[in-house]
């Protein structure tokens, strides 16, 4: 159906060793193939299966076959290889549907592939990081610069947990002429957009923290309650953050706010553990607690219940401590526990990158 | 292109207030409509901003338009509404593209309705969580027993971190005898999981513990090393979290284990940080210092750098500490740092489930 209407094809998932993947079998009769062992698949699934100590049975073996006819491509993180092919003028790439594996594949193997395929024809992104400013408020204050973009050049969007991605996008023959028409616009833009400029690359907002971190070699700890290890997570998402990132104490419960972070048990009567008093102490404590540069802290109501008429569902708090200052902001979410959390962890990394931008030893 | 092909077609994006945002527009020519501004709409859209301390502008007092003949979904967690429409038999169904406020309406708006409209036609499922068992060993074990399901039930085997989804489908006009043909064939597949069924929910393996722990008002807190706050997270992104989960220390760093988590410096000098001896007293110290029944903890080489012969990359320790003893695993993931963090967080609640089924106070 799909070649019906188009010259590639990608499909994912089905080259499992169970009953139910049968993507391969169907392929070779759809192509008029059949199956064979293909050796070095089946070399690549032995030293796997013996890296990880399990024992080979013949459904491993099984998932060493593969088209005849067509060009394996190495699966380096899993056992079920990929594939390409080529059937009356459409091309025909078959992937595995674990995702980390087809994500590997597809950046590695595939996507190369392609580009040196359709080569001649360049589609060229430029991605902003903005912050602080609602998407309608954006809108009209670039209105006049997007107005005036050259018609090759497509503006988008992307807005995420308080922060919105703007990608320009080039297309054409000359890849010089994009590039160079792409980085007029930026230049135009950057004076518009001022402060709320959080980043020229497309990163996300820990990888842009990550980056200035290492680069200033600075640490950083986080005391974390409403986002609840959220943060950390995200810092140690990326390989080598033992280079800047020391540990959290994640406060779930008032008690561990007073005994592990040594918040004064009075503030967070007076106050409550949503409080700026609250967090201030939180981030201050942690960063001397474990002799980093820097501390982050979060207190809130990530809801959906726990709510009241003062500090109602989605309210936060966030502080960063630095060696020379505090600074603390509240925010007022939504109502949906997951986003809560993730916009206020990008509050936090976006707060933190203000102070480091500005900071030198 | 796709009315030719199908009969509902879903579509998410392009609501927004930005000029990129072009749906709505293309809809309203599609379908020979003109946009109308819609008051209900646009009451929803004022209270949300007045909630968040966002002053409307006239952008967003344009995403109260809609189609004038479309039925209109009202969205509960963003500014851009739903519309569902019909033309020549096919059904359109329009939704916001921000993902969590596009699942929050299929979730509540969309498939309600659409289950009331395909009304006769019953597709059920029955997902069990298999787990300690690679994929293609499970299917050799259960194998006798998937030959001989009834024709009316198919098999899904849905791999992801360390836990393996099997799911049972049955499809038909009648309900009961669907039912009675799933529960059949799960009654005879227990006895041949054993130990390896964790849950006959679809749930999550925080959620299991989530419930167990709950249900038996026990509490649990984390130290986690190579999971750098994965597991807090995942335990603190269930809303109710607080009646089970105290708080983390994430030692990143060594320093971090000692000082704050009291692990003995002389071990991690002679065993490693990533060693049983290491993992065992974070487990303990956490649920000492912590004051809760169960303590979880991990260390290891999440990668992709950092690996030794010895303790190549994917070497995990994880801990269960209980109030009689603790026990321990060791690990070997794979290459894949993501994955890794996942595994072993995977790993941490089955071993925490397996704790928490024969535990009574």
């Amino acid at each position: 159906e799909a070649s019906q209407r188009v010259q590639l094809v990608l499909i994912t998932g089905g080259l499992g060793p169970t009953k139910d993947d049968i993507t391969k079998k169907t392929l070779a009769e759809y192509m008029g193939d059949h199956l064979i062992s293909d050796p070095e698949t089946l070399r690549n699934i032995e030293d796997m299966m013996t890296a990880r100590n399990i024992a080979m049975n013949p459904l491993n073996v099984k998932q060493a076959e593969v088209l005849e006819h067509a060009t394996v491509i190495r699966n380096s993180c899993g056992t079920a290889p990929g594939m390409w092919f080529q059937k009356d003028q459409v091309l025909y790439v078959s992937m595995p549907g674990v995702p980390f594996e087809m994500k590997t594949m597809m950046q590695y193997e595939i996507l190369p592939r392609l580009q040196q395929l359709f080569n001649g024809q360049f589609i060229q992104h430029k991605t902003l990081l903005v912050t602080g400013i609602p998407e309608s408020a954006l809108a009209l204050m670039i209105e006049k610069w997007e107005d005036n973009l050259p018609s090759s050049i497509a503006l988008a969007y992307l807005p995420s947990s308080g922060i919105i991605r703007l990608r320009l996008t080039g297309n054409g023959t000359d890849r010089n002429k994009i590039d160079q028409q792409i980085s007029q616009a930026v230049s135009e833009l950057r004076p518009i957009l001022g402060l709320h400029l959080l980043s020229e690359n497309d990163e996300s907002p820990e990888q842009l923290v990550a980056k200035m971190l290492t680069e200033k070699k600075l640490m950083v700890a986080t005391a974390e309650s409403c986002t609840g290890g959220n943060i950390a997570r995200l810092l140690t998402s990326i390989s080598g953050s033992s280079a800047y990132y020391m540990g959290s104490i994640v406060a779930y419960s008032n008690d561990v706010k007073i005994k592990m972070l040594q918040v004064k048990a009075s503030d967070i009567e007076q106050h409550g553990a949503v409080s700026k008093e609250v967090v201030t102490q939180m981030a201050e404590n942690v960063c001397r607690l474990m002799g980093t540069d820097f501390g982050i802290a979060t207190s809130g109501v990530a809801g959906p219940t726990g709510g009241t008429p003062e500090k109602p569902v989605g309210t936060v708090w966030v502080a960063v401590a630095s060696p020379s200052k505090t600074i603390t902001e509240m925010f007022r979410f939504g109502n949906n526990r997951e986003n809560n959390i993730q916009r206020a962890s990008t509050a936090a990394f976006r707060m933190l990158a203000e102070q480091l931008s500005s900071f030198s030893l």
